[in-house]
């Protein structure tokens, strides 16, 4: 059709993704909604052609939210800027795109630009987030070294949001270590920001990857800011939070970890010391008290579970679920796909809980999702999923 | 009968339950429950004669026990010796005996050797715990002092264990604002242990009380010490440990008051610091994290009170704004103004929901509008709006 830029290709789902990230800002449940259930090209061709909201479609107050970015839209040219710096762009269902990213439910992000020579899936599998301050003290940066060595010895990676202060010192460390790291950009990948850490961002690229659900050219805004906090939590498989004052975007990363049903430890300071106020109102909220390496380790293997290998006696399935996850599992069925309000009822669990509940199932191969609704996987897809 | 000594009275309960602790050491269960059931006189009458062991009687391996130190056994001695120094005896049923003693069960003292002016019973009804290591840092003692001003003057007693270090500092820091303080010693009352305590103890006295269940004259061992623990958690409403070692007898009665159900907090420090390992194993464990006496009330206080003072958050412009209008914030530029259709590109979002922000924000003070578009107001005025 001659209304479609000449970019437009209907069969291209990746370069729509691409063009719905530059379209959207973080979080656009609407448009995520959209794009999963009716394909991003398909969407992308129906915007693109100023189709007026048909049944099921978003209504016209969101297509304006988007076609306000219509004219700027070239996402072969962003592609372009990407790739010219190294850079590749992952969707769902690529070799790395982190499952994990599934917890996230309809706020998980359409696509991700990455630049790096890092394997994301791989990093994000053994991730253990570690964020603090930016205003962080002599002894706060002494302990996240500590900790960040300690966990790049006993093979974790360390993904953080490469900001002044804790991150920065997270970032460095595990670069010293060789360690695999991964800072997580509120502004397109190819842009540096906060400005100081240039050399730190190169060094990370050589080997960690920088990672962002934001077109290259685009600047940070708070609004970003906050909504990048959820993909660090995301990306690791525990959060340990080293400094933070009060009220901070640190406290944002650990309370979206805690609402993924991630673990989230917190490093304890001088009462005295403001940037520890943070951390000492995560501990009274129930935050595991972190001191050590061993203690993030801890967190990652509870006792009782052996993570390292799969167990030798054919294990059931359900082995060492919590027992939310249990009952979601109960609830889901095996061969017809149920909704998520369904599953709630049946579990008698809050949608949140049952969300995070159905990315961990995920994880372990026991439940999948199609268009229709969520439904357990075969004994032998399970099995598979499991290797 | 000739063979009871003269001080001896067989209706005399208190002198019997004197001389009992005097032939005890603290937690002698089977001695306990022997008073307990059969009254301090005549169990101690029965001793005194040397009648075998009766049925329901306790076994001659335990009387041979208590005999062991018949011999010299005076309680009327004791007593004197204890009213010499000012001192009284208390047993349960007296006006001053704390009620809480009962949550020991079969674990709870005889009687209690007490001196000084304080009355025992409203001490303990208001009583917060405050242990800490004897190595104190200048960090926990500085923390201590903070925790003590503010316990008193919410009107807390201060109960403690006397020793050097941190119990010491709570105690003096007490003292300092006229606050009700209890020692609870592991010696008889009448004697200075540690002996450079001299001064603190008859201070003490003079407006609180020393506690111990052991007679006058007797020395502290290590057995009494640890024994005294579930005395001190048992005084106190609250047990608050400040710094303490990984393993010592600071944790024993954070144990101790665990175990009676009591709740138990702990100040962090440097993880750095050897001093505060014992608090960080603490909170690793389930005690709450504690930065100020707020807090420690908070313990205190029925659920759904909350009595900590409220986060002195330096409120920034843009807090409590649904979140368009903090994306059209971010959006709105702070040197050039911009036009309403290039701030809806950048927000990302439609020129009506646009507009409704920003006339939202410019009630705010936050934006204004003048010919050549829409612009941020400067800080100054944008605080002036805020109160």
């Amino acid at each position: 059709m001659s209304s479609y830029p000449a970019w437009f290709d209907a069969d291209d789902d990746r370069t729509a993704r691409a063009a719905w990230s530059r379209l959207t800002e973080p979080c656009d449940l609407v448009a995520t909604r959209w794009v999963e259930s009716c394909g991003a090209a398909r969407t992308l061709g129906h915007l693109l052609s100023g189709g007026g909201p048909a049944r099921g479609e978003p209504g016209s107050e969101h297509l304006a939210r988007w076609t306000s970015r219509l004219s700027c839209l070239d996402p072969t040219r962003d592609l372009r800027t990407l790739q010219n710096t190294g850079g590749r762009l992952l969707v769902p269902g690529d070799p790395q795109w982190p499952s994990d990213l599934e917890l996230l439910g309809e706020r998980r992000p359409l696509c991700l630009w990455v630049n790096g020579a890092g394997d994301l899936g791989r990093a994000a599998e053994k991730g253990v987030c570690l964020v603090g301050a930016r205003a962080s003290t002599g002894y706060g940066e002494r302990v996240a070294r500590n900790l960040v060595v300690g966990c790049v010895e006993r093979g974790y990676s360390i993904v953080s949001g490469a900001a002044y202060g804790i991150d920065g010192t997270a970032h460095r460390a595990a670069l010293a270590v060789d360690g695999l790291t991964v800072g997580v950009l509120a502004c397109g990948v190819d842009r540096v920001y906060p400005r100081g850490h240039e050399h730190l961002f190169s060094r990370i690229r050589e080997s960690g990857c920088l990672v962002s659900e934001i077109p290259p050219g685009s600047a940070p805004t708070r609004w970003r800011f906050i909504r990048r906090n959820r993909l660090i939590a995301a990306l690791g498989r525990v959060t340990v939070v080293v400094e933070a004052a009060w009220r901070s975007g640190t406290m944002i990363t650990a309370r979206e970890a805690a609402e993924l049903g991630r673990p989230v430890g917190a490093v304890p300071g001088p009462v005295t010391s403001a940037a520890s106020a943070g951390c000492h109102r995560l501990l009274r909220d129930g935050a595991t008290c972190i001191t050590d390496a061993a203690e993030v380790a801890e967190m990652l293997a509870p006792i009782g579970a052996d993570l390292s290998d799969s167990p030798p006696a054919p294990a059931a399935e359900h082995d060492g679920l919590p027992c939310e996850d249990l009952r979601v599992l109960d609830a889901v069925p095996l061969r017809k796909p149920v909704a998520l309000t369904a599953l709630c009822r049946s579990a008698g669990l809050a949608d949140k809980v049952v969300v995070a509940s159905l990315g961990r199932l995920a994880l372990r191969g026991l439940v999948h999702r199609d268009s229709a609704g969520w439904q357990r996987c075969g004994r032998d897809s399970a099995r598979g999923a499991q290797h």
